[in-house]
């Protein structure tokens, strides 16, 4: 995918003819022309958004770097199914679908502390999954996707990739994730340490580092972001691990990160690095550290708040409003 | 009102047993819960929320203060009754009414540049009429007011109004609005500095400064977030106009300020100024500087999305999912 160039600067020119000084809505105008841009069109309309959740146990979980047992990886899938998880709630205030994928709760994936996560094959049919979901979700009307996961110790996987993808000390990227405390924090560095040297693969081969370090989930939205990008869908990204994910897409094919919104910024220390190597600024700051999801889907709303006003606000001349402030 | 402070606990502990590590849905939490507080119920379910749009004019536009002629507040009023508006377009989108109250386009007040802009009947008048909005919406279901204003020129009596009320030079308090040039601005400096000048009231009495610096529109959302908060209902503050409004409000009846919440932070250098001074942390940061009540709009989906959190999410022991993050 190539952004569109012209149907972008067509939507800002639309948005500068509405009853309103020229860029006062600032973010939520800029968001409003990059979808124009990424849809290919000056009026992308309303979109429908499907919030795609990506559940996934770890081998690297052994290593007791999460605050809870694996077995909940499990348990929340279920919970997904039921509707009673936030990533469900807020999708369902947002007017959004949920798509739970299981791509590997109860086949966990090697320890990335002593050795690869998946073959390569693994992570290529994981990656063509995606992509296929994608087709599927573009079939169906859906012109957003927002990216969810989960999987107990993902967070640590994903502190892994990014280790090695922007090369830099384990520290910079483990944070708490959903609530471990300073010494479960310590024995996450550690891990994260011995899994990139447990690991020695070419870090400029994203899909050996993908195999090598791995995330079943992770490998699967990688393959959904990039199918989507190519099918002109936006791609919203969640908290650390979701915007992980997009960076080993945006390693394969660079022009897929123009198709990606960062719906907010988490806590977690490396989520920052992360979306500045993906060139990609928050919307929301709201603190949020549950994952899922749960922050993509709270963005949701903005998004269609932002083509709204595209669509809906009237022009200074058919309103009758004089437009003095050139 | 006072804040209902075993509702906000009884809220905490609902949200604490949902099946998210605790407090990982964030400032989420804090919005639910500080509704909770103001409407007096650990279960405050999803409300109705309002977007009043008072609009008024100004003797000070005749300062050539703003970017747009004096003529614009009457045709926005059409603009808004006609629902081509972006606070309308914003309102329609998050499921919210809009209520605009003409309170005097039209009929500008004095010019504060030369002396004050009503009397004090006349202020408390206004302030009895958004007392009385209050208890109508109230009536009607609301349960969210969401403050918006109009009226050319009125970024210059917020201005005034917050340099009186916070003892600051005009340049502290002084943006572009709805983009002036610099010499626009620095007009508008001189201006607000003659009109606190022109206008020798006592600072410490917030209806004799109203009065004085006026603007009939924030004199009604000061009656209209007093009333409000009096009657439990959630005051939700747009940008620095609407806030200044709010400020005046938190003068008169400091408790008024426990029922607000800012929906974001404008460019404008004075709001940042205001919300400290109410001790508000806003929940957006998108560079809106358009008024009208559209960020107050834009941000009513995510107070929807934390009271449904609050109501609709599972918790630990229903969905049989291992709480070990304790």
């Amino acid at each position: 995918m190539t952004v569109d160039e012209p149907a972008r600067a067509a939507a800002q020119a639309a948005l500068d003819a509405k009853t309103k000084p020229r860029a006062s809505l600032g973010r939520l105008e800029e968001l409003a022309v990059q979808i124009a841009a990424i849809r290919g069109t000056p009026k992308p309309g309303r979109l429908e958004a499907a919030v795609v959740v990506a559940a996934a146990d770890h081998g690297v979980a052994a290593e007791a770097v999460s605050a809870y047992p694996a077995e909940v990886t499990r348990q929340m899938l279920a919970n997904f199914e039921a509707g009673g998880a936030a990533v469900c709630v807020l999708a369902r205030a947002a007017g959004a679908r949920v798509h739970v994928v299981d791509v590997g709760v109860g086949r966990p994936t090697g320890n990335i502390a002593r050795g690869p996560a998946m073959t390569r094959t693994e992570a290529r049919r994981l990656l063509d999954e995606g992509a296929t979901s994608a087709a599927e979700l573009d079939a169906d009307g859906v012109g957003i996707v927002a990216l969810g996961e989960m999987g107990i110790a993902n967070s640590t996987v994903a502190a892994a990739l990014a280790s090695a993808l922007l090369a830099v000390d384990a520290r910079r990227v483990c944070g708490r994730g959903t609530g471990v405390d300073d010494e479960g924090l310590a024995r996450k560095v550690a891990v994260v340490r011995r899994a990139v040297t447990a690991n020695p693969v070419d870090h400029d081969d994203p899909v050996a580092v993908l195999a090598a370090l791995g995330g079943s989930e992770l490998a699967f939205l990688c393959g959904l972001a990039l199918g989507a990008a190519e099918r002109r869908m936006v791609v919203l990204l969640d908290g650390f691990i979701s915007s992980v994910a997009a960076l080993v897409a945006a390693r394969l094919a660079p022009a897929a990160a123009e198709a990606m919104i960062a719906a907010h910024l988490s806590p977690e220390p490396g989520h920052r690095l992360v979306l500045d190597a993906l060139g990609l600024e928050p919307v929301l700051d709201l603190h949020l550290r549950l994952g899922e999801g749960s922050g993509a889907a709270l963005c949701l709303p903005l998004l269609d708040a932002a083509l709204a006003v595209l669509d809906e606000m009237a022009t200074f001349a058919t309103a009758g409003v004089t437009d003095a402030g050139r």
